[in-house]
Parts: C-alpha cells; structure tokens; sequence
C-alpha cells in the first residue's frame, strides 16, 4: 500500500466535514480532527510530489497573495503552494503607510478576486489590525459571492496576522511530528518557547502566541518564557491553557529562560515585541504620531539591551534534554556573530541546526496547499486517491 | 439550450471576419456587429466558467502587460482574463519619468514579446502621447513578426490611452445592458456622462470620452455635462454626434449637472481634467519644465475648486427618473465624507450601489478575455463549441 | 523528414551524458558535443513552437528569476523559457545595496527552491562576487536535496556573472550560425570584439569575455580590441587563446579598432569597464567607502572621454569585409545623436542593423529552454520525437 493510500485511510477516519469552504483564521477554530487532516493532507501531496504525480487541482485560476509586510519565505511558499494545485500567483503589493479603511478594503477585496480561488493575507503589523483587515476582507468576498459579482468565493490562508501565524506554527508541528516519530509521542515531551535578544525592535508577537495555541493540543508541557515587560495577548494564553487541560499537557508562563530551558525537548528561542507596547505603537500610528512612534522605538531598543542574556547559547542549550533539544525557529534568525554583533542564537548553536531548521521550513508550503485543499475540495480522501490513480506526471520525460 | 450554445447561435449570425488578428485600440474602429461579438463572447465565457468548464485557449504563451501609471483593478482584470485563456502573465514595470522615445518603444516591443500572445497597455498620462506610445509599440511588433524575430504577431488589448478606455467602456456597457434587460431596451435611455468635483488634479478623459464614444451607438440620449472650460478631445464630440446621428439617438453638451441628471436613466459623474490643460501638460513634459508643471498644477486644483458644488449629492440624484437613475463609475471614486473631505458623490449614495458598481467592474475581465479570444480564434464560434463539448473542468474534484 | 527529427538524428550522434542534472556556470565548462547540443535543442524547440506544437516537460513547477541587477531582455527571455516549458515564473526582488554573506545566501536558496526546477541568477555587479554568490547558491540546493529539504534539486542557468555570460554569447552564436549558412562556416571568419566609448560607467565585462571564451571554439580568427587600460579577466583571454589553438582558429589582442574592423566578418564593439577599476570598485564597497566609490567613477569616466573616437562610425564599418560585416550587440547600444551624443555606434548603423540585432536576442529564450531541458531531461532526443509525437497544440482553436 502506498504511503499516499496509508494517509487517505486515516484521513477517512477523520470528522471534516466543516471544512469545505471555510477560511483558515486562527488554528484554535479548528478541531483537532481539522488540523490532523492538515498534517496528513500535507504529508500525501508531498508523498505524490516526490513520486512526480501531479497534485493539480485546478486547470486555471489565481492564487492572490496580499503582503502588508515584507516576506521572502512566506511569499515562496505561498506561491509553491499555489502552483502545486495549479493556480497562477498574483501578488497585490500594498503600500502600507496607514490602516486601511474597511471601505477600501472592502472595494480592493472584491476587484482582485474575480477569478481568484485563493487569498494569502500577511498583515502583521498593527496590534489589534492584522485580523480585522482579514475578516473585513473576506466578509467582503461572502457579499461579492453572494451577489453575484464572483465567480466563486476564494479561501482565505492566513499568512500571518497580529493574532495567529498558524500556517507557520502548523509546519512547525509537523516538523516535530516527524522528528519525534509520530504525533504519539508529542505526550510529556517539554517545549519551551522563549523570548531572545535581537537588537531590532517590534517583532511581532504571532510566532509565540501561534506556537502557544497550538503545541498545547497535543498533550505537550509548553513554557513560555520572557522577561518581564513582554507579555503576549492575554487570550492567547487562555486558550493554551485551557488546551493544555483538555489534551492532559500543561501551560507554563516562567520569567527565566533557564527554567524553560531546563531538560526541555524543544526550544523555540524567538525576540518580540511587548503586547503592551505594539498595542501603544498602533494608537500612535492611528494618530499619525511619528515622533511618537520614534520615541516609543528607543524605549524598546534601551528595554530590549537589558535582556541581552536571553540568548540560545551553547550553555543555554546544555541545560536541555541530553543538551540535545530540537532548537527551532521561524527564521531569519539574529545570530550573534554573523548577523549581528549579540542576538538570538550563537552562530554555533544555530550552524549545529541548519538541516533540522531548512526541513521545518520546507513543511510551509504542503501545509498551505492542504489548508486550500481541504477548503476546495469537498471530498478530499477521493481526490488524494484519485490523483494517485490518474497518475499523471508533474515532470514528463 | 445551453446559455452558452443560444450565445454560439447570436455570434454566428453577426458579420465578424475582420476580427481576427486585429488589434484593439477604439471602440469606435469597430462596427456594431463587432461590439456585438464582444459582449457575446464575454457573456459565453462567464456562463462557461460558472459552469466549472476550462476555457482554456492557450497551453502555453504570455499575456504582457505594461503599466505606464498606477493600477490595481485594470491590472488584476487583465491578469484574469489571461488566466481565463491560458496564459501566464508577465509585467512590464517602466518608470515613466518621461515621454518615451520612439526607437525604444520599437526595441522594448521585440524584446519582451518573443512568446507574447497579447500585449495589454495602459498608457493614459499625456494626451497625444499614450495612443501613439500603443500604435508605436505594435507597428514594431507587426515588423517583428514579418521579419521572423517573433514566431506569433500578439495582439493589442488597449487597456487605457488618452483617448479611449475600451475595456472600462465596454464593461460599463455589458452591465448596463444586463441591468436593462438587453441591448434592445438600450434605446431612448437617457444617459448622463458628467464632470464632478475631486480634490485631485489631471484625471484622464479617456473615461468621458471612451463613455461618449461607445453609449451613443445605441439610441440612447447622451448628455455629456461639465464646466466651463473642462472640455473633452473635440474629435471625440464629433464622433459621438455622428453615432447619435445614426443611432437614432441623440448627443448633446451642457453646462449644467442638473439639467444632465434631469430625467436621467444612468448617470455616470466623475472628475477628469481639462483636455487644453493637458495638452499643456504634455508640452511642460516634452520641455522637461518642471516648474511649470507644478504651476499648472496649482491653476487647475483652484479651478477645480470653483466647482465643489457639481457632486452626486442626494438632492442630485432625486432628480432623475424616478429618483432611481443607476449610478456608474469606474472606480475608485472620491467619496466626500469617506475617502476625502468633498469628492464626487456622496457617501450616502455610493453606498447604495456597491453592489452593481461591483457587478459594473466584474465584467472587465470577461470583455478584456473576449477581445484576446476574438483576435486570436480564427472560428470564434465553433471554439465556444467545442469548449462546451470538451468540458474539461476548471476545477477538479 | 521534419526539422525537429533532422536536429533529434544530429543530437544523437553528440557525446553529451554529462549534461542531465548539471549546473551551466560557463561555456568553457562544456565541451564542444554539449555546446552544440544546446544549439541543436533550441533550433528544435523553435520548430516545435512555430509549428503550434507544445513542448511542456513540467505541468507544474517554479522557475526562480533572481535579478541583482536591473534587467528588463534577460528577464522576458527567462520568463519566455520557463514558460515554454510550462514552468512557472517567480522573480526573487533583491535589493542589492551591498555583497551578500554566504550563510543569507545558503538560508535564501534553501527558502525559495522548495518547488524550484530551475534557478537563474543574474549577478555582475561586482568582479570577484557574481560568480562566488552563484557557486554557494548553488552548493546550498545541493546539500538542501541532499538532506531532504527540497524535493528536487533545481538546475542552475547563469543569465550572467562577473566572468562569463553564456545565455547572451550562445544566442549571439546561434544567430552567426544561422547567418553565416551553418557552423560549418565559421572556419576563418574574423571577428573583432572590440570596446566602444559610451557616456556611462561601469559596463559589465560578461559580454566581452564570454564572446571571446565561446567565439574562439570554432576556428574564427578572434580579435579583442580596446584602449590601453581596459583590460579584461586575464584568466579568460587564456582561455581564448587555448581554444583558438585547438579549433585551428587565432586569438589576438590589440589597441587600434581601426585594426580589429580591417576586414572583419563579424564586429561587435560595446562599451565595458576596466578590470583592475572594476576590482578597485569591489573592495571599495567591501569596505563600504562610498567617497572612494564616487571618485573611482569619476575618474573612469574621465579615461572614458580620452576615447571618443572608438566608435562604430559608418568610416569604421567601410574597413570590414566588403564594408558588410555582421553587426552585433547585446542591446541596449548607446546610441550617437539618438540614445545619447556620442556613444557605442552611429544611429545609422545601428539601424540598418536593427532586424538582425533583434533577430540575434530573439534566441536567447530558446538558449535558456534548451540548457535547463539538457538539465532536466535524461534522454533530450527521445523527448524531442516524443513531443513531435504527442502533437498537442499550442494554441488549441
């Protein structure tokens, strides 16, 4: 039996009927049985793309790609994503000086999506602003479709917003699924996700608060670690505990990065920004205040300089599991002597991880093409299978 | 009967043997039976990608397009309708900083077409400069094909010159005649195409002109309105009048917005600048006299405002038929009390048709698609046809 | 027999099992069966394409365009490739304000490659580094296949590096063969690649020695010609040399154009920059010294201006074989009294060149498409009769 046949048995095993048409915001919309869909839907295009089977969905069609924010990354895996299920790439480059109005929005939403099966939306800037320019734009999408201006209502991947980075904590899951063995042994393992020095300032706050949300389901004892000053969204860390509850983990907030660290199996060392001070940062952008924003920008530089011990070092790392846990990060990482003078990471540490951490990032795009699988296709377990029975090939000759 | 089949059966009774391999610059160099074709062909390929049925041309090859100033919506509409056909798109992004010369003209058109199969242009900033940029282009495309440098002669999709805005005349054309029930209930419907106040400066006519130009072929009673001194390309009037004349329609100038909503079944108010104006303009450019420029500049923006009160205000609009005229713009328009301070409609009334003027901005990809299809399909009727026939699904699964 | 089996029956009779999974760094590289086999694939895929039969090898995958230097001919001639092919097309935006660092680059060509079937990189910005940043690019994709990251390992087309530029010399090449009857022809031809004057500074030296490193293969009488000063990549000229010598052919270096015309076949003068100036310019960035970049380019353009009279005049061109020799250049020229005052060539030269200097870009694309189809398919002449075969149609209708 192929390991595609393998994953489409378990995948009709699963309760998904809710996700044909639905949007992917935040992975704690969605269920457990939801996300393992996403992991297993992932892991069978990637199994047929390896075999050089076409995994085309559709024969034309657009894959809109919004972009509030400079990607490299995400802007490449959004664009595979599309192109292994047959969409063409559109990117809508928006200069975001200010916050877009809901009227534009709704306007700019409705005149790119005319044969647009797909909306990636990174919007990560503002606290407070990143989901709403989200939901304010699909919102308008379900009236254009509605009346009859589109074709067809697109599904929206979240590429990122203030909120949530799930298409970023989901590769980061099924990387570790796959470096433990299975999501079996997720059970008791420790992750300690940590804030780290960077000398740059106002990283967002979804890579933690993703991370938080979603390793938490799996019965894992989740740390999050940060000096104080850099708390994260408050109902982020409801829903981690409440999912570390159900699923028999735990959920921790310590102010130590050596008690996090401490026999740890994961690390997720990672700067950001304080919640308190993003959320001042977007009423002085609503304000147009610049020099509010530039003072607030040396606070947070001077607050930053006082944790420069928060760093994965090689001591750091020794206090984990063997000294051996799985360092990972969304990247680009700082790296201290090599990207900068002291950062998140020694250049030692990092160098030690470079194939774990390119295989973490290689899950992104699968994870994205399942996520707009899942929404596009009613019957997913019969197109894995038929894809694998028609058999046609990505690459000919 | 198919929607698509009783469209097949309209087309092949229209005279259209000179569409093939023809380029796309005025509405005015085609006849009635052709215009016809085109919203024939836009009508079919909707009704065949609502069904889920490819209408793919094209199995490889590149639509070009070539942005000479700002655009989202034209942008994203030809992409889509190059989408629609098969082919991938390719942007050209030149900085326009000056009039472009005619031997570069001749040698970017060779260098970017070797695979082009349609060249989409929009080139509106100077008047008695943008059809000649076209016209400059695709003479040295028929070169290039003659002399063996291109395997295939790509066709021209005018997507905005100074004179004439095709593609956005000819969508507003499409919706109307969906709104009124067909192209038979055209006639007797008075239309006004008017000047309103914006807080910009040197909007392109093609729109007015493009609007004029077109609508009058259809019996309908245009009424073509603006200040003093805003006057639109005289060729254009006089073009107008004659298809009035021919129509059984009628076309007629006045000064005053009232007298041009009076009655009116459609109005269509939008801002644009003077044509002496940018005639002017163009010579600052050609002379590179900058100060010039931004004196002109300044002259206009106080003209302009001596007109706040030609607007789209409520009071405006109960007087036309019924107090229900169907308001018209290409968008985006200026909303006063929403995207600035006094613009050209209100709030209020924008409001209220969203959705047709939603539905007005859906049909450009399907026209833009219908004039690449009728240029480049020797036998447009019989590959609808066979489209239909073949039903290969767009999407599958 | 079709021109498509002719060229297949040539292709057989060629050695040329080293190509399949192969970077194309430089032509010297390659020995003479694979250089013609590149010429044999893109006159095939010519006659495919013009007799409107497909030659897609991938029904999906990306090609990744990275440009750090503007270009608008390279770029369409990739797209142009990739898209005959059927790959698509996705252009990585670097801003190049300064040298990239081998660990950014290893982490960049890991992240933008998970779906990539080729890569072409453009980069001659800086003596010494375009090659470099091409090499660690590469050996990145090598280790990220290796370990499982990326599901393919995307082949490597060189649009032109500090030392060779091999897209633009085989096209160049192509075209001689073409108007020279066959390559069978090019035995004692004379060719003078000779340095032009051009207001402008800074010119790439690729052209130059990937015109001398490939012209002298082919028993041509190769000339290089420039001002004392403008020396370029010594390594190179031995290459010429070396080659010369077992074609049956000559390399020669002189400072008089009037000596490299006098009866030439073949001219091609071109402004470039000196070698030693444009290793100065490196190590002035390296060290970030932008005063010392500024007086550099002074004084260049200084040495420039003592060389006016290096100019493809219609006096110069009466000195070459029966004062018809073939004109050539890369494009853009700088061109007298039209692009510029004084520059490369006489406007009416150039013109009287132009449909063949169109001509000669015009294979760049089927050059490209032809190095990554000997890359990417193990059995090039079986594929080529099946694709005859297969018949599928361009452009269906």
């Amino acid at each position: 039996m192929s390991k595609t046949e393998q994953l489409v048995q378990h995948l009709e095993r699963l309760q998904i009927n809710d996700m044909y048409k639905k949007d992917f915001y935040w992975t704690w919309d969605k269920t457990d049985d939801e996300l393992d869909a996403i992991f297993t839907v992932a892991d069978a295009l990637r199994d047929l793309r390896e075999r050089n089977i076409s995994t085309k969905v559709f024969e034309s069609g657009l894959g809109i790609s919004i972009f509030r924010d400079n990607s490299t990354r995400t802007r490449f895996s959004f664009a595979s994503a599309c192109n292994l299920l047959g969409l063409d790439i559109k990117d809508l480059d928006e200069k975001v000086s200010q916050i877009a109005h809901g009227e534009t929005v709704r306007e700019t939403a409705n005149m790119v999506s005319f044969m647009a099966d797909v909306i990636g939306i990174r919007d990560d800037m503002f606290i407070e602003e990143g989901h709403k320019y989200q939901k304010t734009f699909m919102d308008a999408l379900d009236e254009g479709y509605e009346k009859g201006i589109l074709e067809q209502r697109p599904t929206l991947v979240n590429l990122q917003c203030d909120v949530d980075h799930p298409t970023q904590a989901m590769a980061d899951l099924l990387h570790v699924i796959h470096e433990m063995g299975g999501v079996e042994n997720l059970k008791g393992k420790k992750v300690a996700m940590t804030w780290a020095y960077s000398p740059s300032y106002g990283k967002p706050l979804s890579v933690p608060q993703g991370i938080i949300g979603l390793f938490s389901r799996f019965g894992m004892d989740v740390v999050l670690a940060h000096p104080e000053g850099y708390e994260i969204l408050p109902e982020v860390e409801e829903i981690a505990a409440k999912n570390a509850a159900a699923s028999g983990g735990s959920f921790k907030k310590v102010n130590s990065m050596e008690e996090a660290f401490k026999d740890a199996d994961i690390v997720y060392p990672k700067s950001w920004a304080p919640f308190k001070a993003m959320e001042k940062r977007t009423q002085l952008y609503r304000a147009g205040d610049k020099a509010g924003i530039d003072q607030l920008e040396k606070e947070l530089l001077a607050q930053n300089a006082e944790h420069k011990d928060w760093t994965c070092s090689e001591e750091m790392m020794k206090l984990t599991k063997d000294g051996k846990a799985l360092y990972m990060h969304c990247l680009p990482a700082d790296i201290s002597g090599l990207s900068c003078k002291e950062g998140e990471v020694d250049n030692s540490v990092f160098d030690r991880y470079i194939v774990p951490l390119y295989k973490e990032a290689s899950f992104k795009p699968y994870i994205i093409a399942a996520m707009i699988f899942l929404a596009k296709v009613k019957d997913p377990a019969s197109a894995l299978r038929a894809m694998e029975a028609r058999g046609e090939k990505r690459k000919e000759f």
